[in-house]
């Protein structure tokens, strides 16, 4: 059975997670503490040297980063992906956008927000990246404006990575009534059979620790 | 031939006109006037969505995102890529690492310190980012301890990934000698036949602005 090393406040780890729940992959969390310093644990570093979760399991193959993980499974499981070349080239071009423009911003801006203590949140840091994020979704609700999906007309794992951080209830300056197309496409995502949501899906949670 | 969206000052577009350089590739550079607005034109705009560089068109194909134009290369030329199955998979790990926490802290951080007016830089968000990416790049100094290059024994479209930044002589927060790792390692990059840096690549830079 495939272990993935993740937690629920995790966006990044979710995308591993809900790419492997959605293929119908034979997985099961393994809770990292991030917030007890479970990345940090030298037994975590041996594993991922870049300290992060998700870090997946199978067998012998062990393999880190979240969109590393989505394609082993599209190649594995034969779902998710895009149905010709052209297709997954788009797929992973949306997969490193989000990478380089939405979670990169969104995962580290959530956390000053609402994880990190108090006195040490910087208001011009969190304006700065919420300007960025804001800038990236746009993009993002461009794209939706006349399609159901990133690509092509079914879901796939590049959908899955844009919207990893996007269903948290957190507060982090995103606005789903800012973004109708995006809001549409959240929903259609979320009415996929099996979808389930980040803090349903993996262990752990705000509530877990309050 | 290939023709390649680009401006000098891009450490994104330098990752994918590095890769076609050394993959001996038919390109040739289009100069996109980036600091003129050239990025937001309605027809470049049209071109890619994200409102970005590198575009690359190759007749029919028209692809963006650094990471997807590398992979285009690796796949139409057989070099620059990783060996194996698992080699392949450890090549975009390491891709994704550098869009999720080098270059995308890289790229602003550097137009922050050098190219934004200085009334609009803020030194909280500098020194944020500053420790950002001092972070990622603390990462791949470890991973380069006993290696000669990130993945396998030769340059990978990975290692062109990692690099894009890390060439440029403007200051970002980036000391060569502070990472002794990684200081071996872009003087191997560089000692590879047909290595070129970004302003000798690609047209435009800080001084013929000057």
């Amino acid at each position: 059975m495939i272990k993935l090393y993740c937690f629920g406040e995790s966006g990044n780890a979710y995308k591993a997670a809900l790419s492997l729940e959605l293929a119908r992959a034979d997985w099961e969390p393994e809770f990292v503490d991030f917030f007890g310093g479970g990345a940090r644990d030298p037994a975590f570093r041996a594993l991922n040297v870049m300290g992060e979760v998700p870090v997946m399991v199978d067998g012998d193959v062990v393999l880190t980063q979240s969109g590393v993980i989505q394609d082993y499974v599209v190649e594995t499981t034969g779902k998710l992906g895009g149905d010709t070349p052209e297709a997954r080239r788009e797929v992973l071009r949306w997969m490193f956008f989000d990478n380089h423009k939405v979670s990169s911003v969104a995962g580290p801006l959530r956390f000053m927000m609402n994880f990190l203590a108090e006195e040490k949140r910087n208001a011009d840091v969190i304006g700065f990246m919420q300007m960025r994020l804001i800038s990236a979704l746009k993009v993002v609700n461009t794209q939706l404006e006349e399609r159901a999906f990133l690509v092509g007309d079914h879901l796939t794992i590049a959908d899955i990575a844009c919207c990893g951080y996007l269903y948290y209830p957190e507060p982090f300056g995103f606005d789903r009534a800012d973004f109708p197309n995006i809001d549409a496409w959240l929903d259609r995502i979320a009415a996929t059979p099996g979808w389930k949501h980040p803090y349903d899906l993996m262990p752990g949670s705000p509530a877990d620790r309050a």
